[in-house]
This record gives C-alpha cells, sequence and structure tokens, in this order.
C-alpha cells in the first residue's frame, strides 16, 4: 500500500530559524496553529534572538489526539522523532543517553494565554544513565540530582497522576531526617534520599517511571494534551469567554539551567510598566534559580535594574532585545529569559496583560514615540476594562493583606466596577438618615427594589445576596456609578437583627465593610479607598495638568471620536446625572426615565395619591358614559367622582412644577444637545409599598387606613407585571398623565428658551406594540402642546419637538414600518425586547440562564450581549422596515446594550444612528463603535495605516445613497410579499397527517 | 353662481319600481348604500309585490350628516321635497294638508340588522287639520285620534326627547278616568282626553309639536340619523361586531293601517321556521292592529296558517310571495305586512335570524331543493354558532320564566356553550367527592388554577368570578366541553362560609344554580337541562336514523370536508378527548399536553417527590463536576447526593408506566391517525399547591415536614412565570424528564403496534427559542428511543416517528429556518406566541385589553383572533423561513386559535398544513376551513357555482409549484438581505443629535 503523506503537525526552530513563521500570513493565525508561546519562540527563534531550539507540536495535534480516540494522530510519532533528531544535531547531544544528553522541556501553550490552567514537564529526558552523564558534564552533582528529583515529582504528579502530597510528605520527611528548613538546604546525600524516596512511591503505586526518554516524552506530550480539557482549563476558557479554539500546542524546548550557579539566573520582565504603562524596562529576577522558584516567594526577586551591575552584558543584551521585540510586535511584550552560566536564553515573548491605565498611556507614547498609528491605538485599548478608569480603587497593598489574613467576608460578582469602603446598613432608609449624617454606607440587601433607589444613591456601595450581573442592583448601580457587589450568595441577611453573616463571620450594622466592584470581593473592616484621577479632574479637584493619565485618556478619546460614525448619548434621570453625561462625553440623553423622579423627596406621596384613585376615576367615568343620557344615573355617578377625580387631578398638578424643574434641569445642562424624554413606564404597582411596615407608614404619612393601600397593592398584583399594565399602556389608561408630563417637558422647555438656553426635547413613547397606541399618545401629547402654546401665545414652538416611540416589543419591530409613519425616532429598548423576544424574564432567567450559556445555547447572556441572530434580526427588520416609511427616522437604542462593545458593534452594523447609555459607559460606548468602525469600515482589525481624512467625514452624499438603496430594497421587498401571497394563497396539498 | 349637480341621497320605490336597484351591482353592495330595509323594500318593489311607496334617504346622508356638524347635506333637502311630490302624484294624496293626506312612516334601516336599536316614528304627516281629512276620509273617527295621540307620544318621546313617563302617566290617568282598562277599551271622547293632556305635555315643555308635515319629517329624520349613535345602538354594533358601516340610512314610506277594522291586520312571518329551520310557512298575525300590538303581547297573536280562513285572498298572495322571495333570495326570509281593509301590503323583507339547527337543517334542504349549491350551503352556516350544536340547553320555557321573576343570580361571560344545572361546590376536592356520591355539582371559584382540573372534569360546569373568555377556567372548560360562564364581577365568593353572593342573593353549598354557557348566565335554582342530539348519537344513546339534525349535521360536514384544505387534528390529553375528537371528525391529536395528566391520581404524589429534589440533585451535580480529581470531595459529594438521587430517579420510574398507559390509550384510539405529544411544559411551580392548607396536606400525604414543601414553592416562586422556568428550559435542566416521557412514548408505540396497532407518534418540545435548544432535547430523545430499540433488540423502529417544536416564543419564529433544521414539524402554538409578541400576560392583560379593543387598538382580543399584522407576520416569516430550509416540513397550529373561524382562514392563507383544537371545535375549525377554502381559493364568498371537481383535489403538480416559488423566494430574499447589508455597511452620516 502505497503511503500517504502525513499532515505536518512539528514544526522546527532554533539556530536563527523557524519552520512556523511561513505556517500562516499573520500573527493571529500563526497563534491558532503554533499556540502563542510556540508563535513566540518561531519569531524570535526566526530573528535571530538567542532561543534553545526545540519544536512545537502544533495545537491540531492536541485536536486529531481527541476526535482519534485519545491517540496520536498517524505521522505525529515520525515527525517527533525527526525533529528531536535535529534538536540533536543542532546541539551535538543525545536524547536520553550518551555522555551530553538533551534535557527537554515540554510546556503548553494555546492560541490564547491561559496561565497555569495546563501542565507543564520539565527536565525530561533524565534517567539513570544521563543522571551520571550530567553529572559528569557539569561536575555538579547537587544539581544534577536536584534537577532529577524535580523531573520525578513532576513526571509523577503531572503524567501518572501520583498523589502529589506523597511526594511533598517523602521530601518534608528527608528534610527532618536531614535538618534542612528549606529545599536548598539539603545537601547531596538528601537529595539522593529524595530521589530514592520518589522512586518508592513509583513502585508502591505500580506505576513505573520510564527510563526511556522517548516513552518519557510521549507520556508527557499526552499530559499536556489532557490537560487541555481538564475542569479548570474549562473552567477558566468559560471565565474568560474563551472560545473556538482547537486545543493546545505542545513546545519541546532544550532545556536551560538558571540553575547552574552564580552565575546563572532566570527572570521575567514586562517591556513597559504593566501596571503604568510607563516606557521602562520592568522585571524580576533571581540568580542561581530556575523560574518556579521566581513564583515561589521564597527568596524576593531582584529588580530587572539591578542585572545590570551583576550580569552588564546580559542586561545589555536584554535591553536590546527587548527594543527589538517592541518594533517587531509593536506592543508591550512579557518575556521570560534564562541565563545559564553567563549566556542568554530567550524562553518566551508574548504580549503583555496590563491594567486599563497602563493600556491607554502605552497606546498614547506608541503613537507619539511613532511605533503605531492612531488607528492601532484607538483599536489597542480594551473596551472590556475601559471604565475601570473612572472608579474609585481599593488601596492594593491594603487588599494584598486581607486576602492573607482571613479578612474576606464574601465573593460575589463584581457587579459595578470601584472600591468603597463604608459603614454597613440593610435598610435604604437608613442608609440615606446616615448618609445625611456624614456617614459613608454601604447598603446590603437580600436584593434591591425601586423603594431602594434613594438609598443607593446616597450609598458608597451595594451589596446584595441574591441577583445577577443585570438585577436591579446592578444594573442600577452601574447606571449610578456606584460600586456593587451582587449575587454574593453566602452572605445570610438578617433584617430583623441586622446581622450579615458567613460562615463564621458576621457584621452588624454600623460595622465596617470594604469591598472591590473589580473583583466581587467583600472585605471585613476599612481598607483606604483612592478615587479616579480621571473623575477628580472632570469634577476641578485635580488640574488636568497634575493627571498624565487624564490626558492621555483625552487624547485616546479624542481619536476614537474621529474615528466612529455612530452617535453616543446617555441614559440621564436627573441634571447631576446630565452633567457626568457630557463630562464623560455623551452627545446627548437618549433616555431620562421620568419615574425615577418620583421617588424623589415628597413627590412619592402625590404619585402615591393618584394611584389610589386611578382605577376609581377611571371605572366612574366608564359608567358615567355608559349612562348614556339617564340623568338621575348620571347625577349619581358624577357624586361619587367627584372626590377621587379632585384627588387625581391635584396630584398631577403637584405633580407638574417638579416634573417641570427637573426637565428645566436637564435642557440647561444639555445646552444645545438633545435630551430625549420618555413617558410613564413602570406598573404602578411599583410605586407601593409591598412590605406590611411600608405599607403602615406609607398610610401614616398619607393619614389614609392602611387597609386602603393593602387593597390598592393587591388591585394592582399582576402574574407577569413584565408582560402588565405598563409602559404606554398606562397612558393609554390615564392619558392625563402623559398629558401632564408632555406638558412639564414644554413648558420647561420654553422658560429654558427663555433664559437663553438652546432646548432639544424629545418624548419618547415606551412599549408601543402598534401604530395606534402611538398615534393615540401622539395626540395627547400635541393636544397639550396646542394649549400650551393657546395659553403662551405662540404660532410655532420656539425649539425642534420630536415626538417618537421606544421599541421593545417584538410586534413593534415586526410592524416598524407602520409605527414609523408616526414617529419621528426609534429608540431600540433592548431589554424588554431581550425578554419578549427570547421569552425570558431577566428577574427569573438567572436559575437557567447559566445553564444555558454553558452548555452553549446561547453564546453569551443575551441580557449583556444583544442576541444578533434573534433579537437582532428584530432590530435589523425594524430599521429597514422603519426607513422604508420614513427614510430620515433617527434610531438609537437605550437599552443596557448601548454600553457593552459588541452589542454596540452591531448597532453600528445595522445602522443606527446613537447608541444611549448610563454616563459612566459613554466612554467604552464612543470607544467601541470606534473600534465597530474601523473593523467594518476600514477592515483594519489587525492595525494597518490610519483612513485617508476624507473617508472618516461624513460624506454629505451618503443620504442621497441610503435612499436610492432605500427605495431599492422596498422593491425587492414588495416582490418578496408578492411571493409570499401568492404561496399563502396555494397551501401545500390537503395535510390528512 | 352655477348650481352644481347635488349628490343623489334619495331613492324612491314605489308603482313596481325602484330607483335604488340600479345603485350597486351585488345586493351586499346595494345595502351598504340602501340599509338591509331599504333594499328588501326596493327589491319587493321592483319584482312588483305589493310596497306602498316612498323612498330610502341613504347611509352616506347619515354619514355626512356627522362630518357636516349634524345638519343635513346640501340637496338632500330638496331631493326629500321631490320625493314627497312622488309619493304625492302616485298615491293622488298630499303631505300633510288636504282632504287626502299622505300619512308616512319614517324607519332607521342600516345595512345590518340592529333591530330595535335605533328609532321609528308612525303616522307623521298628521296634525290638527289632516286629523279631520283621516276622519272625513275613514269615516273613523276613533282610529283618527287613536292614530294622532300614537304619533303625538312617539313624536314628543323620540323626536323631542320630552319623558316617556309623562306619556304613559297621561294616559294612566285618563284610563283610570275613562274606567278602562286596556288602551282598546278607551272611548273617542278618551282619546280625545289622552291627545289633549298630550298636547299639554308639549306646552310644558316649552317645546312646540310642529303643524307643518315636512318639518314633522325633518326632526324626525334627524333623530334617526342621531339614533344611529345613541349608546344603545353603539354598544350593540360592538357586542355584535358590526364594522365598517357608515350609519343608517332613513326610509320614509306611506302608512297603511292594520288597525283600520276588522278586514285589516298586521303580521311578520319567517319563510321556514327559524328554530327548526323545517320548510314550513312560519308566522304571527292580529287583525285589526298595528305592529306594535303583535309585539306587546297584550292580545295573543294567531298562526299564520289560521290567515287563510281569515283572509283566504291575502294569505294566499303571501303563501305565493313566501316561495317568490326565497326564488330571489335563496334564503330564508323575514317579512313584515299589513292588510288595510283588505289589501295586502309588503313592509319587510330581510334574511331571517335563525338558530343553528334551523340553519344546518335550511342550507342542506336548500340543497336538497336545487335552491342552492353545494358551495351556497357550505358558506351559509354561520361558524361561529355551530359549536353550539353540542351542547346540553337550558329549558327555554323555565329560563323566560327565570328572567321574568328575578331569578338571575348573576351574568358574567359566556366561555363555554351549553346549559347546566347542579349544587353549588366552592372547591374541587369536594366537587369530585359529591360527583363520586353520584351528584351533580358547579364548581364555583373566584378563578380556577391547574389544581382545579380534576373538579372541573367532574362538574356540570364551571362559573369564576374574575377571568375573561381565556382564563384557565374558560380554555380548560372549552377544551372539556364544559360550560362556563367566566368572569361574573358580581359574585362575591367566601371560601370560608361557603357562600356565594350577588346583591341580596345569596346562594350556600349545596344549593342549586343552573347556567347557561350560551348567554352567559347563572341563574338560581334548577333549571331542567337537554342534552344535544348530535352528542347523543355519537355516544349511541340515540339512533342516527331517530335524529333529523345528525343526519344533516353530517352532510354538511362532508361538503365541507370535500372542501377545505387544511387538516384538523385535536388538542387531547387523554384516551377519551381523544375518543371525542374522532367522532367530532379530527384528522390526528395535534396536541397532547402530557402534564394535564400529571394531576391525576396518585401519579401527583410522584412528581411532586420529583420536584422537591430537583433542583438539589443538579445542584449536587454540579458540584461533582466541579469537583475536578478531588476524591475526598467527590465522595462528599455522592454522598450527600445518594438519597435526593435515589428519590429523582424513584419518582421518574414511578411516573413511567403511567405515562406509557396514558399513551398507549390515545394510540389505541387513534389508530393511523398521528399523534402529536408535547413533552413537559408548564413551569414546576403550578404542580405545587400554593395555599398554605393545601401545602399542609400535600405534607400529611408525603409524610415530610411542611416547611419542605414552603420551602420548594418559594425556591419556584417567579415573578413572570409566563417567562420562567418551563417548556424545554425544563427539558434542558432535567433531560432525565424528557428522557422518561421519550421513553413513554415509545414503549406505548411498540406496544400498541404488537398488539395490532398502527400507532404515529410525534414527540413536540416546547418553548423552543433556539436550535441549539432543540438539538439538544432532541438528542436527549434519540438517545433514550436507541436505548429502547437496543432492550428490545430492534434494528429500526416499526412505526415512523417524527420528532418536531413549537413554535411560540418570537426568537422561534425569527430564527425558524435554522430551527427547521433539526424539526420534521412546527406547531405554532400562538397563545405564548401572542403573549410574547404584545408582550401581554393573558393572566392580566384582563385589565386594559377590553380597553384596547373598544379604542381600537387591536380589533380584537389578540387571545381570540390571530393579530394578523403581529402575530401572523411572524407566523408568516416563520412558515417561509421553515420551507426555506426544510421544504416538506409540517406546519400545524395549536393555540386556542385552531378553534376560531378568522384564525383559521389565517392558517388557511399562510399555507398551514393543519390546525389543531380541542375536540368540540374540531367541527368549527373543519366548517371555517372549508368556508376559507372557498374564499380564497374560488372567489366564492358570495355564494356561486360549485367547483369544479378536479379545482377541488389537491393537485400532485402543487408541491412543485410550492417549491419553485419557495426557490424564488428564496433568490429575492437572498438579494434583500444583500442590499441590507450593504445598507448595514453604509450607516447614515454621523447622528451628532
Amino acid at each position: 500500500m502505497a503511503k500517504m503523506a502525513a499532515k505536518k503537525y512539528v514544526y522546527f526552530f532554533g539556530g536563527g530559524k523557524a519552520e512556523g513563521m511561513t505556517v500562516a500570513k499573520t500573527e493571529k493565525e500563526r497563534k491558532l496553529i503554533l499556540g502563542g508561546k510556540g508563535s513566540g519562540l518561531a519569531d524570535m527563534s526566526a530573528a535571530g534572538l538567542p532561543v534553545p531550539p526545540g519544536f512545537t507540536i502544533t495545537c491540531q495535534a492536541c485536536a486529531e489526539f481527541y476526535t482519534n480516540n485519545r491517540k496520536w494522530p498517524a505521522g505525529l510519532e515520525e515527525q517527533v522523532k525527526a525533529n528531536i533528531a535535529k534538536v540533536e544535531k543542532l546541539t551535538g547531544k543525545s536524547f536520553g543517553r550518551g555522555p551530553n544528553p538533551v534535557l527537554v522541556a515540554v510546556r503548553s501553550g494555546a492560541a490564547v494565554s491561559m496561565p497555569g490552567m495546563m501542565d507543564t514537564v520539565l527536565n525530561l529526558g533524565l534517567n539513570d544513565e544521563t543522571l551520571k552523564a550530567v553529572i559528569e558534564l557539569t561536575g555538579n552533582e547537587r544539581f544534577a540530582y536536584d534537577s532529577y528529583r524535580r523531573f520525578l515529582q513532576m513526571f509523577g504528579d503531572v503524567v501518572l497522576g501520583l498523589e502529589h502530597h506523597d511526594f511533598e510528605h517523602v521530601l518534608q520527611s528527608v528534610k527532618d531526617r536531614f535538618g534542612a528548613k528549606l529545599d536548598t538546604d539539603l545537601t547531596i546525600d538528601g537529595l539522593k534520599a529524595v530521589v530514592e524516596g520518589y522512586k518508592g512511591i513509583y513502585e508502591r503505586s505500580g506505576k513505573s517511571f520510564p527510563q526511556d526518554a522517548f516513552e518519557q516524552l510521549k507520556l508527557s506530550m499526552n499530559a499536556v494534551f489532557q490537560s487541555w480539557n481538564n475542569p479548570r482549563a474549562i473552567k477558566y476558557r468559560q471565565l474568560n469567554d474563551i472560545r473556538g479554539l482547537d486545543g493546545t500546542a505542545v513546545n519541546v524546548q532544550l532545556m536551560v539551567f538558571g540553575n547552574m550557579g552564580s552565575d546563572s539566573g532566570t527572570g521575567v520582565a514586562f517591556t513597559r510598566d504593566p501596571s503604568t504603562g510607563e516606557n521602562k524596562f520592568y522585571g524580576e529576577y533571581l540568580m542561581n534559580a530556575q523560574g518556579e522558584d521566581v513564583v515561589a516567594g521564597i527568596r524576593t526577586p531582584q529588580k530587572i535594574e539591578t542585572l545590570a551591575k551583576v550580569d552588564p552584558k546580559a542586561y545589555a543584551q536584554l535591553v536590546e532585545i527587548r527594543g527589538k521585540l517592541e518594533k517587531t510586535y509593536k506592543d508591550m511584550q512579557d518575556i521570560e529569559f534564562t541565563i545559564e552560566k553567563g549566556t542568554l536564553y530567550m524562553l518566551q515573548t508574548r504580549s503583555g496583560k496590563r491594567t486599563i491605565f497602563a493600556a491607554v498611556r502605552a497606546a498614547v507614547e506608541m503613537f507619539e514615540e511613532k511605533l503605531i498609528d492612531k488607528v492601532t491605538a484607538v483599536q489597542r485599548v480594551s473596551t472590556g476594562q475601559l471604565n475601570q478608569l473612572f472608579a474609585p480603587v481599593l488601596d492594593s497593598g491594603e487588599v494584598a493583606q486581607a486576602e492573607k489574613s482571613n479578612g474576606v467576608l464574601a465573593r460575589g460578582l463584581p457587579a459595578s466596577p470601584g472600591g468603597a469602603c463604608g459603614q454597613v446598613v440593610f435598610n435604604a432608609e437608613v442608609a440615606e438618615a446616615w448618609a445625611k449624617e456624614g456617614k459613608k454606607v454601604i447598603l446590603v440587601r437580600i436584593e434591591t427594589s425601586p423603594e431602594d433607589v434613594g438609598g443607593m444613591a446616597v450609598a458608597q456601595a451595594v451589596v446584595t445576596a441574591r441577583g445577577g450581573m443585570t438585577s436591579h442592583a446592578a444594573v442600577v448601580a452601574r447606571g449610578m456609578g456606584t460600586p456593587c457587589v451582587a449575587g454574593a450568595g453566602d452572605l445570610q441577611i438578617d433584617y430583623a437583627a441586622k446581622t450579615v453573616r458567613s460562615g463564621d463571620k458576621v457584621v452588624r450594622e454600623g460595622e465596617y465593610v470594604s469591598l472591590s466592584g473589580f473583583s466581587g470581593t467583600v472585605y471585613m473592616g476599612q481598607i483606604k479607598v483612592q478615587p479616579s484621577e480621571i473623575i477628580q479632574v472632570q469634577d476641578g479637584k485635580m488640574k488636568p495638568a497634575d493627571s498624565l493619565l487624564f490626558q492621555q485618556y483625552n487624547k485616546l478619546m479624542k481619536w476614537a471620536d474621529e474615528f466612529r460614525k455612530l452617535g453616543v448619548r446617555a441614559n440621564a434621570d436627573n441634571p447631576r446625572d446630565s452633567d457626568r453625561a457630557i463630562k464623560m462625553g455623551a452627545e446627548g440623553v437618549g433616555l431620562t426615565r421620568t419615574e425615577h423622579m418620583f421617588f424623589e423627596g415628597d413627590r412619592i406621596v402625590s404619585f402615591r395619591r393618584f394611584i389610589l384613585v386611578a382605577e376609581e376615576v377611571k371605572r366612574l367615568r366608564e359608567e358615567l358614559e355608559a349612562a348614556g343620557e339617564n340623568k338621575a344615573k348620571i347625577d349619581e355617578i358624577r357624586a361619587k367622582l367627584a372626590a377621587p377625580e379632585a384627588q387625581y387631578n391635584q396630584a398631577l398638578a403637584e405633580l407638574l412644577p417638579l416634573q417641570r424643574k427637573d426637565f428645566e434641569g436637564i435642557f440647561t445642562v444639555m445646552g444645545e444637545r438633545p435630551a430625549t424624554i420618555r413617558t410613564l413606564d413602570p406598573p404602578l404597582h411599583e410605586f407601593l409599598p409591598q412590605e406590611p411596615g411600608n405599607q403602615l407608614e406609607m398610610a401614616k404619612t398619607m393619614g389614609i387606613d392602611v387597609e386602603m393601600v393593602k387593597r390598592a397593592v393587591e388591585n394592582l398584583h399582576e402574574f407577569n407585571p413584565m408582560l402588565g399594565h405598563r409602559g404606554c399602556r398606562l397612558g393609554i389608561s390615564y392619558p392625563e398623565v402623559t398629558a401632564m408630563q408632555a406638558r412639564a417637558v414644554i413648558e420647561a422647555a420654553l422658560n429654558v428658551k427663555n433664559a437663553g438656553g438652546k432646548p432639544h426635547p424629545e418624548i419618547m413613547i415606551p412599549l408601543v406594540g402598534t401604530v395606534k397606541e402611538l398615534q393615540l399618545q401622539r395626540k395627547v401629547v400635541e393636544d397639550e402642546v396646542a394649549k400650551v402654546m393657546a395659553e403662551r401665545g405662540l404660532k410655532k414652538l420656539p425649539f425642534d419637538l420630536k415626538i417618537g416611540t421606544m421599541i421593545e416589543v417584538p410586534r413593534g419591530a415586526v410592524t416598524a414600518d407602520e409605527v414609523a409613519k408616526v414617529a419621528e425616532f426609534f429608540s431600540f429598548g433592548t431589554n424588554d425586547l431581550t425578554q419578549m423576544t427570547c421569552g425570558f424574564s431577566r428577574d427569573d432567567a438567572g436559575k437557567f440562564l447559566k445553564d444555558y450559556v454553558k452548555q452553549g445555547i446561547y453564546d453569551y447572556d443575551p441580557f449583556q450581549t444583544l442576541d444578533r441572530a434573534g433579537v437582532g434580526e428584530l432590530v435589523r427588520m425594524a430599521v429597514v422596515k422603519g426607513r422604508s416609511t420614513r427614510p430620515d427616522i433617527k434610531l438609537g437604542i437605550c437599552g443596557e446594550h448601548g454600553g457593552d462593545p459588541a452589542s454596540v458593534e452591531f448597532c453600528h452594523m445595522v445602522g443606527l444612528n446613537y447608541v444611549s447609555c448610563s454616563p459612566y459607559r459613554v466612554p467604552v460606548a464612543r470607544l467601541a463603535a470606534a473600534q465597530a468602525a474601523l473593523k467594518y469600515e476600514y477592515g483594519m482589525l489587525t492595525g494597518g495605516k490610519a483612513p485617508a481624512k476624507k473617508a472618516v467625514k461624513a460624506k454629505p452624499a451618503a443620504k442621497k445613497a441610503a435612499k436610492k438603496v432605500t427605495a431599492s430594497i422596498k422593491k425587492v421587498a414588495k416582490k418578496v410579499v408578492a411571493k409570499a401571497k401568492a404561496v399563502a394563497k396555494k397551501p401545500a396539498k390537503k395535510g390528512k397527517k
């Protein structure tokens, strides 16, 4: 049988060359084959850097190992052997035998770095024979035995699955026997005893230690392959959202030793400071040590700059390599090196992990150093990290101390970033009271509800025991920029006793805790909190000149703004939020939730008065209508109606000036920028207290019987409030509320205009499912506008008023062509649209949604990242349909997704005009919009030249072109509909089965 | 100024001619202009029947009256006057003056009959002058004064809005004064006194009686125009779903008098018996009387056939006219006539209202008489009435008595048709217990839940105080064919006291009530119930030969089956329902809700055992997975897992044989017909008791602590259960349940097959939103099937097994092309699809949905009639997308809409293969499917010839044609997508505002 040429699984590197360099066109593709480590080694080898020779077994070999029932694919063994031969030839050594043995390291290396997750075997090739050769060759018996015992332990533990603690036990007993405190205190005899002891472990287990080096290698490679799917690695990939990889590559490389004496050493370094981004060589090393010693923390590593004195030649070489690598990669590198008897070897280079602070600084400075262009700089900074720039931070030293000394109270979800410290309170009212006294409080709740918003607003941070990343607490806290740890399930909160427990720890009301919304950790006691520099500058507490971070951040965002095509607005419910939004770079307000203001101060009382009579007023009015011309009946109903109707009107009259003032504040702050005001949205029951205690208090405050409150709560109860009486349905039932709000908006805008402002109000009707709802509500608004104009003697409004709607009910999206006839803008409410399209309630989905993501049913939590295939398809449909009847309709999004980078990218792709998100997410949205524009407009995902200036500017011809396309779509769509109708009229033959 | 030719608003009839006959091409269009009455008068006049001359003012004149600020449109006055002149000329009389005065009747008449809703004025033209002329002319002073006082009262009441009781008061006091018991006892002097008294009312009111006849006419016409929008008429149109009409026509017609002596009379008649449909002349008359006397019930009218003796000439003429009218209209007519001094006059003919029994008989017999063809016969019977054929009925005499004697307890919604009588119980368990003792019970609940299903099944009928036409009670009751009155809001039910109150009436447990699910009325006490003949025949309690109704019904349905293209299946949860479904003509089971069986007998205990441990088992299994290789941890978790896992498996093992038996029953009953079994669907909390008392009982039954039950209920609580953990999400969390159900289906089918049956099982996965859910659940099913096959040594299944899904989540519809790759069939679950697409919860929407329909936001309750523009659009999209990836996919619907005629029509239009509905709706669906086919396939809405046989038969080429169309759609769709992508890449210019 003719032998088929086997696939190439193994790529050699060393001696200034690297086979892997031709395996793919881009570095990214190369990494998918050779893994990150293998790609770096090939790169460095090819560039002539001193890399110990070796070879990389591809990620695809690992994948085939799995599909091949955990056996090597055909050809792999031959290729490995051939490559060993190459190493032997290049070094003049032999593998597993002879006087000059090759020892190798076997290391994992996937396309994406997964530090510590997979297995490594060092010193492979040692056996009883080569041990002697090493002793001979190095004249260093201690070194040889030390290497051997390390290998025996690693191989036994990692490859054969022997118990780790058995090895520890042997080591400790030998150390005890020899009176050694540290491993390094062991004498040669001690090490020999350890080797004997280790061999005993193998014997007792019935698993023999293979003396054959190739057998060692084969088993070790298998162990690395298998470690790709150990639970730890799987979990890491899930947590870090690493998808679509085939497996891990395996790097087999000549061992070099940093522990061969004082002229040897090992270290890790970054080409820039990974914490600050400063352009200085940053790293640590230890002489006479192996890599693991640097990490182990027994000896304190030295700063890299001191190497200049210890080994000036190696240091100079390293500095040169540092420059070379940055030029090659045009990015900060994370390197590993070893000095063996005065000779420097490079063991790894990879893109360095960095804080957001370092990412911004490095990107800006690299541009200024002409190392990268603007396009690359803007693409270099992670949108996922960006908002960490604005959060206060816990003092890192104190955090380390707390972690070490059992100071962690609980861990939950990092729901809203930032560090905070304060006194624990369990109740929003206490929070407000204490905050008034100047106390810093942390609000700890089982979960939060709209009643808690006041307390959340004054709290340093919020902790909840239940709820996910999109729970009420998480969403509201993120919106406020308040740090939050959500769903810390270990916390047992006792409201009555005013305690929170976790295991044996107890914290009482008034005691201090600290927390990091970056990590989701809650600590006992006080930890110092540092405010964000950028916020300090924005709030005038620090001069821009004093903050390098602020200056660099500003530069970067300016570049992003040059590239992006999407507008960015903010969701802001009051002047304070609006002010923050502008500082964060928002170009308008995309969503003002008017009802959020209803909770402030006394206005909740007015609104509750309204709620208590609203249904009765409605019912009686209907009776009145039904009474026809029966005068007696009419009089009777009118008599009943008088009191509640007076209360109804009075409540709205009380709310009007308050709302008007709110809007005046927002319009004033926003200047010329548009502000979208949404009419009342949440179901009425959200404005009433659910707990009996609060109900009693409400009754007292209002001077009514508590039974009235209870009845109202009961009346308003809904089985599925999400699908209940809310949104414009309220406005349809109680048009006076819409009218009051419309009047407040218009009067506010007129007042601001008269005071010299330039308001651009937009009134938005929520939860529209059919155009008729919008027509009715639009008429209410327009009638009220006409009234205000008549009262003020105006012929036309002295500003532009737009009336539009949210598209958040699937039916609204499906019938968007009709809805667009009455709407000047759409704002996609993708939170609700996701709930209804996918059939998930945000409040309940936690139970199964994690499983769903885990099982790959949804790639991402659709409440965090817009579900493109489902919800996105409806958005796309609504965009096409909406523009088909109103080509100049303004399209935006104001769900939580507006601040999610992947979702912002989608918004760019479907051609929305803007996204709107919470003020603190505005920079993220700006950056994400820029990155999306670069990715889709210029095909520059992996860097490249900045687009010519004219390509970036909006073309005046674009609108015309868009119209042309729209017309064409309409034409084609007509055909589709005609065909569909034809099909409908000819159903497939009668389905009797 | 040149005068423009005015629009024609008035059409003359009389003297063997009728202008109106040329006004439109079809009778239907003519009615839209002349109204029903006007059209009939024109028809009869043109046919030479003896119709008093007159003229019709069009519906459009009425519409213009409204748009013209309640004034007559230009030209109307002239036209009315010209037509009066025509009447004068034809009769040789003069209007409002002279010795031979014209008296006229002014009658309303819309395109659709609205009996009694609008106004009528008789004897118009009488004044002090013409009164004398009439006395002179007739020599009958009594008649003249009687006519005058009637006119004065009608005109005062109807036209001028004087108080009706003022007239009654005058009449009564004159009668008292003259010692007259009846109106007819009044002497001439008495009548004169009445006339004087009436004139006094006018004077006291300050409104004068116009002596000018044209003024009388003008005011009366205005009154009729205005009565179009009186509250009563508006309500009637709402209740009877009368839409799209312009207004009412007004008919002004020469008065003829049936009260001019013993040679005069008046009557109403039907060309066939409107109760039974029997082909015999049916009617009543009174000699020497006016129309209102026949209705008033003071004198007993005579049967029409006795007229043959009283006035043989008139009777012969009437019989001849009866035949002529049926030949002209090809339908049963409802006529009014008057005999004036021996001369017969026809005053009205219209299509006769009839019971469903009459409708079926008349349609079948008219076909047999060759009066109509089959197409017309099938179209003649109302789908909205059809299911009344199967319901038992309350004795109509006793009902009339109860209505008269204050015997009505409450009125609610006619949620499920049928009459019933029984003892009131307030609790499902009591219902079951009493039913076992042989008692007939009526279950009265505030609302029902799945726990009540057992009680509902044994009850004669169900009454609820809350809930709409699609509430749990209504849906389940309709499914069971149990009469139901839902949402009887006046009922105050006190479970503790075991009483139900309504106003001052109280009914205690054990006392009798009766109810009609036809009318939605609940009566105090016992009323006799008559069973439906058709059901009696189906159940073998009556021979087919003894039931003419059954024979005729059968013929009609056979014709319907010849025409329809849609298959019709039934939703059936057990063998009993399946049996009924087949008797009703179902061609398969479209939906078996397996969980309904969980409530029967002890199986609820098994399932509750499962629920109590399910979450714990899941959690521990996950912990086990996460434990990795930590053996100690693994052992610890395994120890914890042992007991709950045993309970988990045991519960499922207990359910398996029960479910298998259920399915064996269904497959056996269904014969060769397919049966679709849906896997577990409702959220688990529905299987646990919510009331503390029931929780305690559950705990006792199961021998566990009640706290365990409470905790489970609390754990399972969801804020929006509609969007919660249910449907296939349960199967994803607990695949063992799906596997158990799949095994039960397969084992049942194998057993039935082995016993000689021909099962066609279909397994349906509910609530699929993404293809991946279906893939996972499909794999669970297929793996289990493979296991069963292996156990039984089968290489392939000896029957066809289909696996498909419900499309009920909008996302499932949007991604139907993907879903179809894994689904062999779709069944549209339009209940849930409506909830999610429109964003309404069925349980809560009652609050605003009525308003929504009233305000025209939705034309119909979308839970009753499929919302074509929204939900329907998603269905249409899913049909096109589904067929695009799987051209032979089988498509059906199994929501409540499957039994709604308008929705069935839509299913036909979009080309579904079948509809599935509750067994009792199957005939409705069959008829609706036939009518849809006739409407859309042959354009024969208004009758016409039967299609050629070959047109009715399914064409073998149809499939090929459908494929061609699909391919073409795909091509066009591709273009649309490409264009859309192009647009997406070129968003409109950067939206800075």
